[in-house]
């Protein structure tokens, strides 16, 4: 395990419970997980050293981290372990290993499963259980290796699900990059305002939950999928102008299908 | 009690756990309701018959129905009962009031507590508990039947705030209404792409609970509010815009600050 924020340690501690053979080694940029480690893993002083001997390597640090963390881990990773990383876009991962020794050996994972708290203090042993884990390959097939991988994560309690990068990226465009980013627009607005506060009831709290989401995760997240995002923010700012045009304009029929359209959109959620 | 849906199921439950010596009456357009109330309430076949003999009069149907409510109770209103709704807009209500015989004894209440489900089987005797409630006058300053009311609420647990009708509906469009026209925006246009619900997190579920919201009682609360909310939605589509151009140009430092300005807020929820 290279990285034992939230992701890392939750699969540390689910592994310990449900994989009790399993050896599990880790390492850390912080010293702090790396001690909180202790407790799930015999923990390595470099990532290669946590790569020696190991059949799964997974990566969990940011996205933007991938590529330093895999040539610092390098000496260490054997030719016939199995690479997995947990990043929220994948078409960028597979880019990346794909110019390396180790293409052959890489499988993306996302675990749909977080929290707007992270770091290893956050770690739930139960956190991906009947939750979906999405794995890539480049063509979105089955291979020995994502077959391997599948078995993991549904060890760990996952719901798998198969599919190429640019079909993964494009669906959490839609399903979590777009309600993030409007949750923290909506926040940053409201930010600025300085409204009241101490009135509010729990919807806005639920609404901008997600804006309190680590800015280093998700930053290079949304500049990374910004092919698919744009264009949805693109479209949802158009929705913006027409509620307010129809609200200016007392369009009651306008109003009434958008209300009624995301009433039957939540409700079937 | 005119009116037996969430909020108004919920004030008799209240009023019957934390005011037993008080008298309840109770009407409902709809039979299913006065069927309910007859649990907590006695229940009359006219709004005018629920009013007569009472004290204090609550209108708690839709807000585009108060004046038809109180048209229609009117012959069973005291020249001494102490009249209030509990709607999400004020400054509607106090206009409607202002020319009717009832000017003097109206004072408008809100508690700010709700849920996604609406009707009598959704209230809950505890939903004020902690939670705010503001009421209004003209011109936001104490008045004998305004301190009434504030008892009345304080006696069902409820943190009450007074203000001017104008300084309410400011408020709500930045805390309430424009956080469900964002919700209301994200679930429309997701039910219109057809995304792959199957693989969404808590996030999405999170971001789009208000959007749940009845139609019926949020189409006119929007309209209403238009005033305050409008250009809040224009402030809003022009941050969406910023936050694509900045995607689509790689800009880190603007989206960064976004995502961060976003943090600080909901944090400080």
């Amino acid at each position: 395990m290279l990285g034992v924020g939230l992701i890392g340690s939750s699969v540390l501690m689910a592994a310990r419970a449900h994989l009790p053979k399993t050896q599990l080694k880790a390492w850390s940029r912080s010293s702090h997980s790396r001690e909180a480690a202790k407790v799930w893993a015999a923990v390595a002083e470099t990532p290669a050293a946590a790569c020696e001997g190991s059949d799964l390597i997974l990566a969990a640090g940011p996205i933007d981290t991938l590529g330093d963390l895999l040539n610092t881990a390098g000496p260490g990773i054997s030719t016939t372990a199995l690479l997995t990383d947990v990043g929220s876009t994948k078409r960028g991962a597979h880019d990346l290993l794909a110019t390396t020794i180790w293409k052959n050996q890489f499988v993306g994972s996302h675990p749909m499963a977080g929290s707007e708290r992270g770091g290893s203090s956050a770690g739930k042993a139960d956190l991906f259980v009947n939750r979906p884990c999405i794995i890539t390959t480049p063509d979105g097939t089955v291979t020995p290796q994502s077959q391997h991988l599948q078995n993991f994560w549904q060890s760990l309690g996952a719901q798998v699900h198969l599919m190429t990068p640019e079909a993964h990226d494009l669906a959490v465009a839609e399903i979590s990059h777009l309600p993030h980013a409007v949750a923290s627009l909506l926040a940053a607005l409201l930010h600025d305002r300085n409204p009241r506060l101490d009135l509010a009831a729990g919807g806005l709290r639920d609404t901008t939950r997600i804006a309190a989401g680590d800015s280093v995760l998700w930053l290079p997240i949304l500049l990374e999928n910004a092919d698919h995002l744009v264009p949805l923010l693109t479209s949802f700012e158009g929705d913006v102008r027409s509620l307010a045009q129809a609200l200016a304009s007392g369009d009651k029929t306008a109003v009434k299908a958008l209300l009624e359209k995301g009433r039957d959109f939540r409700q079937g959620l």
